[in-house]
């Protein structure tokens, strides 16, 4: 399929939501407690902000937008659902980095924020993150219809819990072996890994297209087809990631890398093999391309992103 | 003031309510995933039930009950609000017990949850347990209107996160000294001390009454007398945890005793001494009792349970 928009136009609204929610963060991530809240006690605001603040990509939150921008509405309100998705990206990022879990002392070239904090600190700000992302849907700025601002709670909700992140944060740790006898891995077969991605990483990029369809209050055939691109760019991106971890330099990648073959775990790409692995990710981003059909031009920045995620380099 | 509903019936509410959460979370901890999850890990879900079911005395899901019905509420949708604040409540428990945190080894008599399984799962469970909470709320089980599920969501989210609950946990181990330099306790004074109680567990308590008021479409009146009923039982909850630490036996409160003066952590009973701290329980009784004079008769069985607050003996 051919992609008419630029990829400079791609960067700009990339990186223009990137700086959106950089700037709502902050805002929200201030000393001065809402109402309902008593006081906000600094080291754990300042652990939040530095879990939340000053990178990434924000390639989460640029799907909220860009989904929601297909119906017309670009509005701040879209953004708060988008930073809302990115707390909880953020908490599972904190938690998962914990030594109890994988035990990583870098994250996007900075150490981790058990490392820079304490444990007990890291375990509270995941905490405190989901449930400001919670706080963050349910208020009246980010849609004043109270029906939205429930569809997306649920959405959050159903994508991360043990359904969903957080269960495949539980199966990713099984398949090291971690409760087996012995500790040996846990190879698992192509379906056994496809649901483990889909849930530990898919099922929130998946969301991050519904929360774009509810607050642009798309129809069900729009919605059906953002949920299968959702799907198409979830697999491009764990494998795009397998393929990076198989293939990377820690230093560009800005975290250990080769961690999946250290820990004997099962990937597309030890499944499959690095050039049918290739194949199948270019073939996932013509099929979320090709899902976006419906949408016509209006839906080229995602087309860019689809090639953006199977390219992604860190 | 006296109390015209008898203990029996208090303590024959009390018991109904703590049968229906845990026949509602048991329905709601099964196998089978909700429509948009993917499936349950089974260690994951082993987890979050052993947290969450068979035990406690269910007081916070008693007090949007019984809120809920001085407004003539009595559903299935109250419960699943009380059963939302319980799940959350639940999670506290299992984070705070984490070595990195209190290191606790027994909750009601039970090795804690990361004892039982292991650290990752703790987290992991906890996470899934603050997303649960929010998953139910915002479910049309709870309520056919939107704005009240809403409300709900917003009114737990406040209170359970970095102004509420999560932020007085980080209160609480700063008291203890654990970032100072040396490590040494940093006593508070009362007013210190008060408002670390209010927020690590007064908010949520005060929730619970908001949280009945709002499925009951409470008037601002009824909202601020409950509000004040629940800042009232808060305080006297914390003085009767206090002096149930530093007088207890484990054995009866099914975990370790003493602990608050051992970590030289400032509690209101070592700030006031004993006597004066029992006065002041007396008075904060009177006081909440006093808050639900608009209710007349109807309120008694929030009356008998601020007596039963602050007389619980585990």
């Amino acid at each position: 399929m051919s992609v008419s928009v630029s990829h400079d136009e791609f960067r700009r609204r990339l990186d223009l939501t990137a700086q959106g929610v950089e700037d709502l963060l902050d805002r929200l991530l201030e000393p001065d407690p809402l109402p309902g809240e008593i006081i906000r006690p600094g080291r754990l605001l300042e652990a939040m902000r530095y879990a939340m603040l000053g990178g990434g990509k924000r390639l989460r939150p640029h799907l909220v937008v860009e989904a929601a921008r297909l119906f017309g509405r670009e509005d701040q309100g879209v953004l708060r659902a988008a930073a809302a998705i990115e707390c909880v990206h953020g908490y599972s990022l904190v938690h998962d980095d914990l030594p109890a879990m994988d035990d990583d002392e870098l994250r996007r070239g900075k150490p981790t924020v058990h490392r820079a904090f304490d444990e007990a600190t890291a375990i509270l700000a995941g905490d405190a993150l989901i449930t400001l992302a919670f706080d963050m849907l349910a208020d009246e700025a980010t849609d004043p219809d109270p029906a939205v601002r429930i569809a997306l709670t649920l959405s959050l909700a159903r994508s991360s819990g043990i359904g969903g992140m957080a269960g495949g944060q539980m199966l990713d740790l099984e398949a090291e072996g971690r409760f087996a006898s012995h500790g040996r891995p846990l190879r698992g077969d192509e379906a056994d890994t496809l649901r483990l991605q889909a849930m530990k990483t898919g099922a929130i990029l998946v969301a991050c297209l519904e929360m774009g369809a509810i607050v642009g209050r798309a129809d069900d055939e729009a919605k059906r087809a953002l949920s299968a691109y959702g799907r198409a760019i979830g697999q491009a991106f764990q494998i795009a990631d397998d393929l990076l971890d198989a293939e990377g330099e820690a230093g560009l990648v800005g975290k250990a890398t080769g961690k999946d073959a250290a820990r004997g775990k099962a990937t597309l790409v030890s499944l499959l093999g690095i050039e049918t692995a290739r194949a199948r990710l270019s073939r996932l981003v013509d099929e979320a391309q090709g899902a976006l059909q419906p949408f016509g031009p209006r839906a080229d920045t995602l087309r860019e992103t689809a090639s953006f995620v199977a390219a992604r380099r860190s």
